[in-house]
């Protein structure tokens, strides 16, 4: 059975493109964090849309399940597979089009972000979407799991940067939604509900998406701040004041920012006096005096006492430094021992008080604990993670993960925030979603994940547990082991 | 039976709120054109959330259908009950809280919009959805068909300007998606399922709505142009030179200009030379020099050739008067006798080519006829409209509404384009989607709709054909007589 359907794989994309080796595989059977390893019958590459179909038709026909890969880069075990077909996008990374006058790009799910990107560029536009993977992580994948970033403030989610889709289907047809339209009220909007599905509705295998235009001048800066309190205020202010025009405001307190001059080879502080808190700020202007704009709205900060001290990049090499301390934040918190990690958002107005409550909790609960919460304070996403005590063993730390969980998911639910701000849910909050979720929409999901994957082809037991398991099931019993050594992620 | 639920609707109510009067339901029947008129048991006005439920509870329990209403001033007969129980939400008009910090309003279904733009700049914060019918229209019919309006360019449909619904399900449950979070990927995307489906999957009882800045000033002018093309190149060379600060770009050719200074009562023409097009257009800036920024533009476009002429309004009350001229276009095309109307839209970059296209093909269909298109440009979304030949028999040119139809949409459609921009399908283009919309598509809106509506409860046959009925079966046969006298007609 499992031999007919590979023949009928390989006849079609060809032998060279379905790969059954162990070497071939192991790349899609791990996940960025090491928390899962999967296992698969096959990874297949499909050429074009045409075959992503057949491979979706053939595996439904043998009730084979699929699951679409990208760049492989989730941090919520989205892409494991348990079993089934692995079908691999790269090959799907042509630029179809880009249009400069409709401030559009079509391109196909395998494209790497950072190449959508430059071809934004070449065009005199911008593609906004910004993640420290940008680099190896794919469109699809990102669409897949509406991916959020560093320019969210001003450009929104990836969503929001998404005019059409294309999807194969559970069934391997083709939905054909390549529309480039700002209006269209032609029927139910079903762009959105492929959008952060993570591939258990449908394949993405091509997208038109949104282009800005370029700005003229950007300027950073990075302020000094006596609390999350003030860096609160601090922000309403730059937002009133700065429109759309403010396109970054991301929050990093004192430990994280000493943790990364300590580990980042380089680094430089980037103020001279020592702060509760820090904000680095961006504006992007369609006019070339960005810096000037900045400049007058820090000092308005300061004479209003909400910024303690600030520093204006004087170049693009300076603000790229500064930048660079916060997308490192991540990596260098590696260096200080066991991360327990948590993506979370709380409304923008609560992300303050988000911060001290749940500062506060983890403290008590574990005396000597470091959080380092730190990320997209504007979008009101923090990255609330927890450094082990300094001499405390790794993994009794990491042991400790669900009881942190739920110090921090009580707070965060009980602060109407979510869970899974911007990674998703996949495997790793799957069976935290039963808990925290309003009960009428987790039967809601089910019931469209019913409709659009009757047989439940499309990456089985991801967001939500399979029909007839309990919602403690996870696939694998290991998969529960804890996080190890955290050298190599990158989690924004 | 039906005695029986509307006893039960009243015992719960109270009898003051079940209303079954031939004058109380009369407003409830009519729509907007006077294209279609309904028939309904009762029209039930339930105070909040929770008497919405019982009321779609105890109408599913009886299999009878419910049409939910706000203001009733859709243009697409959506709205039009063929019996059952039309629930008024019109008691449902709280505003339960604004945040300014965290840029959100929260308000009831049968809010007018009026009044929650007024709640928003009560606050300081601006709430930038706008349209002809803001006076009476609610902000749940609002949702409910993704109203768009004259402030997408820069802010989006009503869709990109919600965070959260509370919406009541077919069987009665309430969904509680009530959050204001700019990140949340906490599984799947139900807001944008209900957002513009017509009240066919479920009735939106409140939402929670974001809020922007409130530009520190604006500025308007007028331009004349030499063609469409000149339009659309000036259009991109505000959009790239203005950013998200231009935030309307509205298309007047030389007759609808004609048109609305030859009728509206103290019209000024805003430009002493004749140009074949006309556009307004608004810019919104942090900043308090909007006026001198535009001024600078419009040098540019002029020095460019890309504008013959342009006036800048010098006061607010001058600013009015221009936007008057153009929210007044659609009710003075009544007085020059019929109106054969399309709301479509095209990839921006196409607009100028459809205009020309679809000009060229009705004058050529009939000789004589008045193409009377206008719109949102700068969205590719135009109301292209047709005004009778001079001396044409009114019934007779509207009976070639259908003829037209075929022409109009035909086009769009070669175009990648929407015949359904910003009012929604309903059901006066429900029959034309069949013929126009990916057949996929149609089947996957066909298992949303049974998945969240197995019964057929809710507002059965608009947007779909009720399952078992061919495509061209519209309720009541009458219903496809042409528009009638359209001096109330005020679509934008």
């Amino acid at each position: 059975m499992t031999h007919s359907l590979l023949a009928t794989l390989a006849a079609r994309l060809g032998p060279a493109h379905v790969l059954t080796d162990e070497t071939d595989l192991a790349p899609h059977l791990a996940e960025t964090r090491g928390l899962y390893h999967g296992r698969a019958l096959a990874v297949v590459r499909p050429r074009d849309t045409a075959e992503v179909a057949f491979v979706v038709r053939a595996c439904a026909s043998a009730q084979v399940p699929v699951v679409a890969h990208g760049g492989n880069t989730g941090l919520v075990g989205g892409g494991v597979p348990f079993g089934g077909v692995v079908i691999s996008l790269t090959r799907l990374d042509r630029v179809r089009a880009v249009d400069p006058l409709d401030a559009t790009i079509t391109v196909e799910a395998g494209c790497v972000l950072a190449t959508v990107q430059q071809a934004a560029d070449a065009a005199g536009m911008l593609f906004p979407l910004s993640l420290a993977s940008e680099g190896s992580c794919r469109i699809g994948g990102n669409l897949a799991t509406n991916a959020g970033g560093t320019a969210v403030l001003a450009y929104g989610n990836a969503r929001e940067l998404t005019l059409g889709l294309e999807v194969v289907l559970a069934d391997g047809q083709v939905w054909n939604g390549l529309r480039a339209l700002r209006k269209d009220n032609s029927g139910y909007d079903l762009k959105n509900l492929f959008i952060g599905s993570e591939g258990t509705l449908g394949i993405i295998t091509a997208a038109v998406l949104r282009l800005h235009p370029k700005p003229v001048s950007k300027a950073t800066a990075f302020l000094g701040l006596a609390s999350a309190r003030a860096a609160l205020d601090a922000f309403g202010r730059l937002r009133d004041g700065l429109g759309p025009r403010l396109t970054a405001f991301e929050y990093v307190p004192r430990f994280p920012l000493e943790v990364v001059l300590r580990h980042l080879p380089g680094a430089v502080r980037p103020l001279v006096g020592d702060h509760a808190a820090y904000a680095l700020v961006e504006i992007s202007s369609p006019a070339p005096d960005a810096g000037g704009e900045l400049e007058a709205q820090l000092a308005e900060l300061i004479e209003a006492g909400l910024a303690e001290d600030a520093v204006l990049a004087q170049s693009e090499a300076q603000g790229s430094a500064l930048w660079r301390l916060r997308e490192s934040l991540s990596e260098m918190q590696g260096y200080e021992g066991g991360s327990i990690k948590h993506d979370v958002s709380v409304p923008v107005s609560r992300v303050a008080e988000f911060l001290e409550r749940a500062t506060a909790a983890c403290e008590a609960a574990l005396p000597g604990v470091r959080v380092c919460a730190f990320g997209h304070f504007g979008d009101g996403n923090i990255h609330f993670n927890l450094t082990q005590p300094v001499g405390a063993e790794k993994a009794a730390f990491l042991a400790e993960w669900p009881h942190f969980n739920r110090i921090v998911h009580d707070i965060v639910h009980a602060m109407d925030g979510s869970i899974a701000a911007e990674h998703g849910v996949g495997l790793i909050k799957r069976d935290e979603l039963p808990r925290y979720k309003d009960p009428v929409a987790l039967d809601l999901m089910r019931r469209l994940k019913g409709a659009l994957d009757p047989k439940g082809i499309l990456n089985p037991g991801k967001v939500l547990a399979p029909a007839g398991e309990g919602p403690e099931a996870l696939p694998v019993a290991q998969a529960v082991r804890p996080y190890p050594a955290a050298r190599s992620d990158t989690a924004a």
